[in-house]
């Protein structure tokens, strides 16, 4: 399987943000960012891998900034590192003003999906490389956080999570 | 503003999965999971303030078992910790065999809501007092939720964050 | 098939009213109060038989309580009473107020569902036991509601409803 | 108010029956179909009132036939009879064979709809003239079903429900 | 096969405008108007052959009344002509004003299904004899609406297209 | 106002194909894949315009490969030619082949969007300069479909129509 680069597997999702998606403040619900999110997420999974792909984990969301009742939302996932049959996937959302056509950063988020075959089983996938700055930053910053996610699940020792120690003993 | 038990916001959302919800394994998509917890969690925290409460972060969720299409799932959500503005909400989920009747623990996670007035802007909230085994261990585990939550956001110093630092360091 | 108890096949379904289920005094629809009920009787009539089941009927339900907007709805059906293939589901709704946390009874309705095999042919469920003072008056009711509800199909003779008679013949 | 016949209310709403809408045996759902006859049953009592309308109540209604995923039904609505400020509306239910053409009588309820002012408070409507031998049956019954719901309700004594009496003593 | 007459094919359906199907302004989406009228016109297309059908084209569509929320609309669709193996709709939309009951003309548009078998290949259809003045006239203006779409197409000469060159040149 | 490219107004949605939006061939509605474009196309023409927009008509649309459940679908919507207050946008659609990865063209539509302001009258654009060479192509052919949609309308006297009558005649 020949290695992708992140800009093969980028997918943009570009929607209006509708009454029956809002809350009583008018705003976009938080859960139906985390569903548009996982459907892009998907996609880009599914671009890289050409496989069927389940969602595995959703790292640390936060919601720093309201999106407003009939605004544009755009929600761009793209691949930031793989493992043997799993990729973390990195989205990033904006939105826009009417009047000035600002984009202003509204949300991050990261996904990790599985690629399975058509009876779940996990399958390989190819490798990925990095090729932007930002992209070789989120490609390093992958592993720590694959690292964190396996010492909160019980499944590696907080001692060999070198990348993760070193945050906290200097 | 008198001090509240966590059984005083529980939220418990029992629905089916329906066609629509599902991917092409016939599983429940990962999204739509998301959104119902964002439902009953933002319930149970607007139960515990009164107020209205919008999604601010959703902690590290990890999906370990597939939904089926036509499955009872039981979502419920409860109170974990208070801090001024804001609510640490956890997650458990659950479906049962049509057969025999089992419920089993499908998932959990854990998402953060703040207290808002009609302007948005956050308002204080009452007090949470665990009481059973369960909700004082969890209630315990939300401090270094907390403090990890601002380490990986740039606005605690890893070195302050003591609960967090035990962990990597002996 | 060992008898059952009401509280074995109690559902509890709490979520939000949306936008887009409302009508143009923005109160939640008869139509979607019907939909979110059957659902939730379904779900208690199948932890109750194990099975497949299919609305049969729907018994007089009155609408006395408008819901509005952004409410939190409550609707928990539980099975009243058992016939050889059939189950009575009692659905209790209730809203909550934010600002106080009262609970107010919104509304209560009966549907008949009936257990069927995968090709769709009834069968036969457990016997239920009621236990609560409520529980047994809902119990003793089902007969009536049943025999008025034969009379008005025209399968029983008004004259074989005693139970029914005896409201009308003192 | 001038008086109007039954038929300038009738509201026809033929739809397909869609995936998201069907139960484990790819029938519609019995809450689908309700919620669809409410909306068709409020346009009729709109219709006839030119009034904002609401649900009050849903008779008895009766699943005699399955209706599949992928069938075309028919929703057809009228009004059977007024009272002072609200209306029966009778519904009859058509699903029709792709091949053959035929159309069967899958289903038939009956709502009833108050009128009101912006304020939401009850209003006068105009009365009704029923035509056709159908129209004239349904109309009717509708006051004994009345009778039925407000002995039912507590509202009425049972010996004062003449009409109803007659069908328990001869 | 025997021919039909277009009364045979028509659809209506009439529904609500619900607040998700509405735009900024509070008006109908022009999407979920153009969704309606296909659903609406297959319905019609499915009567007519008896066979499954297909959505092949859509005419030109113009929208000259706004649609507001809370209207009642009205979709009625009727086979124009036919052809070979697809069928020409003709789609009528109204609105009604609810206090006056006026019924206003909204929209009209054209859509063309081809009817196919389990397989989704074209199979042949009955035949359409128009009977009303209004049905005349849109069945000898679909062959003019039929060349124009061949000769954009680039499948058919504009100097073979005889009744829509007569348009151009006297 | 300065004038603008189509690039400014690229709008690039990307999404599943889910289960309740498919036909009984398991293909994408015709009405749904119209809706996704009419947002779309909405939404690049408030990039271009900045202001509230309206659907005015959609031209011509032809649906010539059907696009199966769980596909991505691409709809990506730029502005082809500005008149005064109304805007043409050209919709291009591609579906995606999961294990291959390739691309194909499913479908292409043209809408007018007309910009209003809060009142819902129209206002005026900025003009815009095609700049590749397939911008130009559109943009040329627009003026000819304006003339057409004048023509068809009865808006415009066929003799007028310069552009289109040089097709017919030569």
């Amino acid at each position: 399987m020949q290695s992708k680069y992140p800009s093969d597997s980028a997918c943009t999702m570009t929607d209006l943000v509708l009454p029956g998606e809002t809350n009583p403040l008018n705003n976009l619900f938080g859960g139906e960012l985390l569903a548009r999110m996982d459907r892009a997420a998907s996609i880009a999974a599914r671009r890289h891998s050409r496989r069927i792909v389940v969602t595995a984990s959703v790292n640390h969301v936060a919601f720093n900034r309201a999106i407003l009742l009939g605004s544009v939302v755009t929600v761009e996932a793209k691949v930031s590192r793989t493992f043997r049959t799993s990729m973390e996937i990195f989205i990033d959302v904006w939105t826009e003003d009417r009047e000035s056509g600002t984009r202003t950063k509204a949300n991050e988020a990261i996904y990790t999906f599985v690629a399975v075959d058509e009876t779940g089983r996990p399958v390989e996938i190819p490798t990925i490389e990095p090729q932007t700055e930002l992209e070789k930053q989120r490609y390093e910053a992958a592993l720590r956080r694959k690292q964190l996610s396996l010492v909160l699940a019980g499944k590696m020792n907080p001692s060999e999570a070198t990348e993760l120690k070193a945050l906290f003993v200097q």
